[in-house]
């Protein structure tokens, strides 16, 4: 415990327990000076990850990404290291993004964006998200957050995860196609494996109802971007993330009939600073106690 | 009870109490001949509300409108006659439009839909809606519908109303200025009074921190327009009433930086329709059974 402790945010070092020894580092500049003794490094968040720090550490015991995805660590790691994640930390993030593309794609706020623009006042009945049964295909912890935001605005949530769970509710991927044709909304929030890669395509797409969403806030290449254009707008979307992406300036999807886009923000916003400030602090103590660590992948 | 009904839906006749004699007029075309025994008029919905048609019904007993407000029929309406509004069927389609409103200004989608009318990929972090303090102006019905749907964003709610309720955590109007600095989103949706005109004038503008956003699905007088223009975007804005309204093409509120319109269509979506024929449908009921009638505004 002797070890040195280093934190992105001088928060983490005003919160440390006593007798801690914590230095900030959050990625921008040099990092401070010898880090033989650093024996938790929780990764600077945003574009310096500086994962290449960890081979001047030889007393290295935990290292702690903000992200869900480790792959850029993974490579550096010493055997015997620690490894946690960001698992949950882009929850609220990413499921109020979500909530916010049905929002938006229901009662056309893209479409009042553009009028907007023109200076055009033409108002009309839209749709609702009232009253939607929205399929959340994917029902882990974004997929449970996102469910929660949703039950207020007087929908239906049908539960999908790879696994039937019937003892809570949740229907097994094999079950997805009969589940379609009564869906008014499907969001895919399941991460990508070979098995979710095309998952909703040209057979799934004919099995929605007419005007039915499709929001897709996981990856890409969970919908099969030409089935959707080949639906021409019978069925819409509302993706943060697309397949290719970035999505390159001559693409079709960005004109296609009934479909939003948005760049991958979904987990990008201010919401995410609090909960990892609070998080690294809470493991910092768990650290301290010898107590179990969270969020630990390898 | 010998007395005829006049409703817009047919799902209305169709669910009517047994023994009711009930016609159907939805306010297009001519109305069903002689009118002399309707004893109940649920008035159209829409452009075509013909309220000219009471004085064709001598034993007319109760008028329903489908709307709030009912200033049109209150100049026609006999002696006796009992009149019911619309109170509460906009609701959910109010609250989740204002709620749209405020994720479409945290998370910044009308930015993303003019990128997209670009054909630009431009992600950044934006604000977010977890962690705001909302202070919502006007505690009624939709007031409540705003807050339920809120509170799973992780966001606190401060309610307002004329008089305090302290046994209900409501703040009184005359507390406004102290609650203005610690609010990160104003929602205005008050009635339109000679006291609310002009309620969110300069003097609380400033009281509100930079980045501020006022919400208003009120009516468009409860906030100043002026005053909201001459603060060039320091206090961020989603309008979805104006003042004036509709907004003139050559209005700088169009394009003034940070506020965002919507062209009074929070109330408009298609959430309505199945509320208000449930709430004929239990009216109709009620009338049979000579309980009393909801929404009695005189």
């Amino acid at each position: 415990m002797a070890d040195r402790v280093l934190v992105p945010w001088r928060q983490n070092r005003d919160n440390a327990p006593p007798g801690m020894r914590v230095s900030v580092f959050d990625g921008e500049g040099d990092p401070p000076g010898d880090l033989s003794d650093v024996g938790f490094y929780v990764v600077p968040y945003g574009r310096n990850q500086r994962v290449d720090l960890i081979t001047q550490m030889p007393e290295l015991s935990v290292v702690q990404v903000l992200t869900a995805g480790y792959e850029k660590v993974r490579g550096v790691l010493p055997e015997g290291t620690t490894l946690c994640n960001g698992r949950g930390l882009h929850d609220a993030s990413t499921a109020e993004h979500t909530v916010g593309l049905m929002l938006a794609a229901q009662r056309d706020l893209p479409r009042w964006a553009v009028d907007q623009r023109a200076h055009r006042w033409d108002p009309y009945y839209t749709r609702s998200l009232a009253d939607s049964r929205v399929l959340i295909v994917g029902y882990g912890s974004i997929g449970q957050a996102i469910e929660e935001r949703l039950l207020p605005f007087e929908t239906e949530v049908v539960r999908v995860a790879r696994r039937a769970r019937p003892e809570d509710g949740v229907h097994g991927i094999d079950n997805l196609h009969g589940l379609l044709p009564g869906a008014d909304i499907v969001v895919l929030v399941a991460p990508h494996t070979p098995e979710t890669e095309g998952l909703i395509g040209e057979e799934e797409l004919a099995k929605l109802p007419d005007g039915a969403l499709v929001v897709n806030v996981g990856r890409g290449p969970l919908l099969d971007t030409a089935a959707l254009l080949a639906e021409k707008g019978r069925v819409r979307a509302a993706l943060d993330v697309t397949d290719p992406e970035p999505l390159p300036r001559d693409h079709p999807l960005w004109d296609a009939p009934g479909v939003y886009v948005t760049p991958h923000v979904a987990g990008g916003a201010q919401a995410f600073y609090p909960r990892a400030r609070r998080f690294v602090d809470a493991q910092l103590r768990r650290w301290a106690e010898a107590a179990p660590l969270r969020n630990i992948v390898r």
